[in-house]
């Protein structure tokens, strides 16, 4: 391979797809959050386009409102993935499990576990919870910001080490010699943190990847800290490829600073692509889906960020010739002049909506064609090694995906025909790695 | 049905079996602690037995010699539970998870998530931990034995009141209207007690059998007041008629103290059978598995149960008339009047340790009549009203159950000839429960 060839993982979490609405759409099963068949056959579609991951974002709280939407997590990431880990053969297997409210020998119990099931395959999201709901599910408070990140350090390398517990040649098997395991290869880690601790070992032998990749989201300076640090793969949601290009230079810098090669560390864009025959079908496709939102609510919003005051009563006109003088892009917001571009080629509101332009990442609506031309702009333009795929609706957004963007992004010679191997980590290209890398063991935040 | 019939778990979490030395015996593959595909094959087995039930016990540590012995735990009950699902229909799924390791949301969401993707088969076993190195690996020490039970009881109210907060009807799904959910029948629980709390709710839907069935093992007189209150299965491990009797009658009577029918919890014994097409062929199928073990230690172990001096240069003569008449079976071993039995008999200790004198149940060594022979007596008897089955080896000992015991009791009236529903409740004939037990309402620990 000369040419370097984009990542691509897909969020499928709730059995719909990414859109509030997608739950009551054609040919959508309405149980398919709690529905592990509808779950599985939707990792199936992503595997037969061989897209690197499936990635299953997690906050343990309730927070859309139920009444129109879905919740836009899994039942559990952990029961999800296995579930689709019986179902698949090749697709890694990423979900995110916060390190403020989960101690970490049951994270590394249950990602190693996921990862031997796999024969592989596992990924964790190292994050702390933003969120005071899922705090306080968890009956806490949530730390100060500092304290949160300090953990997040212990978290992790205690999970690392409690992973390389068992040497890689430790579990011997040998039957007719009566020897289970080698036990002089098997120790505990006895680490010690302020939050956090754990002696192990753990009870769970090298998978065909040794252990987990890890991957890490959001969090400023402190998360970029965390990525470059330990994280194989980084989820990001630049509005722009000036802000992907600025977040992946500075995650490279951080990388290299700590010691490692910056091509470890893969930046995964948010992407939503809407797919159809033209980029009218695919925006009726999005208005249908916004008939479950709240659209009054979301023209405010929309006027909002133009600097505008904006009503339900203009949904279908466009914004008149005063309007678009008077509009006033919101700095705060990096989706403003995207938003004012569109509103500028004269569709009605609904269509500016029906854009996606206040999503949480960049839509495309209209053919494959106009997908893989975004996609193919963004990746040669450095703004990411890859992309994180919210589908609008799963039950035929990743079909066509697949079967009309993967074809062209591959004839293009951007995108793999098929898996380099069988392990994430092999998908990834991520360099081999068991228990705390030991480039890092001068920045030990947990110590025996 | 008229007659009372037995109730059967089975304990399958390593993908060997229930004795140390089964991971290399003959057909067994020395990879199947970390295989599912094997596990499954195992839960399939019993379910063409018509067994309620798959049990995992659990204490996330690390306690057996590696050198020699496989774990006795799952890699992680979730993972392999749910990769049981995948490939079962009926069967019961139950696992321990410790209610002093963990917190109540985490417990609920799990367990429930389990719950809805096996269509109502998930179980709770809800015990404390009495491990210090399961503690240790959790970075705590463990707390005194009121402060563990008293947590207990919050631990498992708060979940039962998690598992309760979408009320049956919650989850409307109406795609024409555009109703995903009824959100005034979501409630949080916002429950505090002195150890643990939880606002919620869980973001997860009634299952088939609207939520998991809480069982419970162990712990003395504060066990048997969770058992009493909570459980509808109770897991125990008498070693006579007269053990078993004692403890149903005062799980019974515990119960009805707190207003609940004693039908409504059920008491597995614990029972290793090895069944073989003689006595003399179980015992050499158990020789073989002992050949891993150290049966020096064991026979000085037999010797102190007994009240002798024993050594391994006596392991392959019987105990002579001398040692027979100077036996003194330990009093405080519930296991030594059956041992002295044994030895009577004339076996050599090498023998009468294949009988599993010393095990962790009572084992029947011998033909399928054998076994079902004692299960008729102690069921008939009243020491319990099922039992949960150790089986030595999984690969082949499974089948020889199945398809040489289960018939027998099916014939006897014993055991059901087909599962009586899709849940586990209804195979337990556990009654529905929803949410906490409003009889308990006054008992309650932890309050909002
Ligand atoms: C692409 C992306 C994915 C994220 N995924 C998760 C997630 O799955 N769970 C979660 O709790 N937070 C997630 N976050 C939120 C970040 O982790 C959040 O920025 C973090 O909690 C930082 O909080 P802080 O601002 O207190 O540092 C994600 C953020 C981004 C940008
Ligand atoms: C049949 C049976 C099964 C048990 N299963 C488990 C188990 O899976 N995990 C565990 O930690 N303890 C298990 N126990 C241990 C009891 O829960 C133990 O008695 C409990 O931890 C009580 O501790 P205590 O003596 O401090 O009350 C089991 C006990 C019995 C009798």
């Amino acid at each position: 391979m000369t040419t370097p060839q984009m990542l691509l993982a897909i969020q499928i979490a709730n059995g719909y797809g990414a859109q509030p609405g997608a739950w009551r759409m054609p040919g959508v099963d309405p149980s398919g959050y709690t529905d592990m068949d509808v779950l599985v056959r939707h990792a199936q579609a992503a595997e037969r386009g061989k897209i690197q991951l499936v990635f299953l974002a997690d906050t343990p709280a309730l927070t859309v409102d139920l009444e129109r939407e879905a919740p836009q997590m899994a039942v559990d990431p952990l029961v999800v993935l296995t579930s689709m880990a019986r179902g698949t053969e090749r697709i890694g297997l990423v979900a995110t499990a916060s390190t403020t409210l989960n101690e970490p020998y049951t994270i590394a119990r249950q990602f190693k576990a996921l990862d031997v099931a796999s024969h592989g395959r596992a990924g964790w999201n190292a994050v702390p919870t933003s969120s005071p709901a899922a705090a306080a599910n968890h009956g806490l408070a949530l730390p100060p910001r500092a304290e949160k990140y300090e953990r997040a350090h212990e978290v992790v390398q205690i999970v690392q080490a409690l992973w390389g517990s068992w040497e890689r040649a430790a579990w011997v098997r040998d039957v007719a010699g009566g020897r289970f395991a080698d036990t002089s290869k098997i120790r505990p880690v006895d680490l010690q943190g302020r939050h956090v601790a754990s002696r192990g070992p753990l009870p769970i032998p090298p998978s065909e990847q040794g252990q987990p990749v890890v991957f890490q989201a959001g969090g400023g300076g402190n998360g970029l800290e965390v990525a470059a640090r330990y994280a194989s793969g980084v989820y990001a949601n630049p509005f722009s490829i000036e802000e992907g290009r600025a977040h992946r230079t500075a995650l490279r810098a951080a990388a290299e600073r700590v010691g490692r090669d910056p091509d470890e560390v893969e930046l995964f864009a948010g992407f939503m692509p809407s797919v159809a025959s033209s980029r009218r079908a695919a925006l009726d496709r999005r208005r249908r889906l916004d008939e479950v939102v709240d659209l009054d609510q979301r023209v405010t919003y929309l006027g909002a960020m133009l600097g505008l005051r904006l009503g339900a009563e203009q949904l279908d006109e466009p914004l008149t010739d005063q309007q678009l003088a008077a509009a006033r892009p919101s700095p705060g917001d990096p989706r403003a002049p995207h938003t004012l571009e569109i509103a500028r080629e004269g569709w009605s509101l609904r269509d500016v909506l029906a854009h996606g332009v206040i999503d949480y990442h960049p839509v495309v609506p209209g053919t494959a064609a106009d997908v893989a031309d975004h996609m193919q702009q963004w990746f040669e333009a450095g703004a990411c090694d890859g992309f994180s795929l919210a589908i609008d609706v799963h039950a035929d957004g990743i079909d066509a995906f697949v079967d009309q963007v993967v074809p062209l992004l591959q004839e293009r010679g951007l995108f793999h025909r098929d898996y380099e191997g069988a392990t994430l980590r092999d998908h990834l290209g991520a360099p081999d790695q068991y228990g705390l890398d030991p480039r890092l063991a001068g920045a030990a935040h947990a110590s025996s």
